[in-house]
């Protein structure tokens, strides 16, 4: 794993950055005072500050490629599955014990396939829910786009006109604009984590049930292959009948009913090992973080910062 | 999962079915007197018979498409890798709080995806195993073909020139044909046992720790989404300061740690629940099976199959 913990190299972010939603930012402060040609709107594009007109465009191409990986996982689970059928067809020409147990183990090859299939309807669920969030910053684009508008028109007359009787009328018209804006800004943050959160649920719910399904599928699969006899034999000798019929169906039966069990609430994997906290169950519960976080500044950072995690909304500080 | 507990329809094999190495089948059982043209060997290309020289094709093809099933694995792993850094990319424009979870989800996603290489090089191994199978199935059929040719041989002597002189020697030639044959089968029957097993040992062994693996980062996962500030603010207010920083980066690292102590020893999903058994560490300890399977039939199918379960090789019953 990444030793810099972080995927964004050089990047030293502080928690004293601003918080959202920002206020408004005067065009003049970018030297932004002719319009959106020119230097200025070339050099904000490249910056491509937290209101430029990226705005959506991130997250859209996140939600393609998640379109790719899905196609991809696709790909392999349908691989997997003509793999699960070509074994059990070799299998079926040797003796009994290896066509029994080629059979069964293509069985459950066959079944990982399909988990790997019904895993990427449980994934688009987690990329249609990021498309909520592409849609609400899609939204608010126009929101800021009018009221930099309404910014540059004044900033214009200003230099231009500056007693011209249109700047009070467009300085209302601005208050309005922020007005909506300021809406608009706080539906983008609270959409923005409330389908975050959502999506990430989706998404690590459905390879907690992939991957521990998965895991039970491995353990039932070693089973199967102690059915093999593998003592060898000398040429000329017959090797004992196979009698592992029942028991290998069983198997098959076995995992059968330990998948069709298996839920997110009797997994396996519960709990991180978490060392900032005694357990996780505060980890676990919505609501129940703001505790956890007191608790970990309580023991590990002094009471400076205990403040900190009040759970009232809190200006600055 | 397959009702039928096969991935074959229709077959019902069973374990009266001849055992390995069956004795040399003769080419007039088959109606085959001429050669290798004709009704009779068209016949035996569809019926596709144990001795047919498809012998390594099923297997080679199966190794074929496990290669492309490695290869669209691949193209998973690297496109999770995309995503993971494009979601980094995208939360960077966010505020502090959906900043750094998101950046730190992208550091766990782009370890599913560094994952899933490490598993294709440990899933490599199992399909570098099978291909010690196909090599001796290859090895094998020169053997199986000479027999073959030398007893079409005789049986077209026999009809042609009954008194032929070529026939004492030739039954001689095949005779010790017979014996290398024997030989070739017993090499056969033991190697494709032994690499089978072991192949599918690598490759839920690789299954398991790939899947236990992911399942813990889902966890992990889950613990960054309790980062997220997610109560809903109203226009205009401002969020408290994110103060997760050390929180989500002990989360990397408890899970970079957890990822790290992980055997497979210490796995989570240890014992399939057997019902065939009282536990299953008879099952999952070689040797102990024929032991497992004595116990077995003792509990359900009394004395009358017990002796099936002895471990020196019977030669019929």
């Amino acid at each position: 794993m990444h030793r810099t913990y972080s995927l964004r190299s050089g990047r030293a972010p502080t928690a004293s950055q601003l918080n959202a939603p920002p206020p408004p930012t005067s065009s003049t402060k970018s030297g932004k005072f002719f319009g959106s040609t020119g230097i200025a709107s070339s050099l904000r594009k490249t910056t491509a500050g937290q209101f430029g007109p990226e705005l959506s465009k991130k997250l859209a191409q996140l939600i393609k490629i998640e379109k790719n990986l899905e196609r991809s996982i696709e790909l392999v689970a349908r691989e997997r599955r003509g793999v699960a059928k070509q074994l059990s067809l070799w299998g079926e020409e040797n003796d009994d014990d290896v066509s029994d147990v080629t059979d069964k183990l293509g069985v459950l090859i066959y079944e990982i396939g399909e988990l790997e299939d019904q895993f990427i309807d449980k994934y688009d669920l987690y990329r249609i829910t990021l498309k909520s969030i592409r849609n609400i910053e899609a939204s608010v684009q126009p929101s800021r786009d009018r009221k930099q508008k309404i910014t540059d028109e004044i900033a214009h007359l200003k230099y231009k006109d500056p007693q011209s009787p249109k700047i009070p009328v467009l300085e209302q018209e601005l208050v309005r604009a922020e007005a909506e804006s300021l809406v608009a800004e706080a539906q983008l943050s609270n959409i923005t984590r409330e389908k975050l959160k959502a999506a990430f649920l989706y998404q690590f719910d459905a390879l907690r049930e992939l991957s521990e399904k998965l895991a039970l599928i491995a353990g039932y699969g070693k089973a199967l292959l102690e059915l093999l006899d593998d003592s060898p034999v000398t040429p000329g000798e017959t090797r004992p009948a196979y009698d592992g019929y029942e028991a290998s169906k069983q198997i098959i039966i076995d995992a059968e009913s330990a998948l069709a069990s298996w839920t997110l609430d009797n997994s396996f994997v519960k709990e991180p090992a978490l060392s900032l906290h005694q357990t996780v169950d505060d980890i676990y519960e919505p609501g129940e973080v703001a505790d956890a976080e007191a608790q970990w500044h309580e023991d590990e950072l002094d009471e400076q910062q205990q403040q900190a995690s009040a759970s009232a909304p809190v200006a600055a500080h």
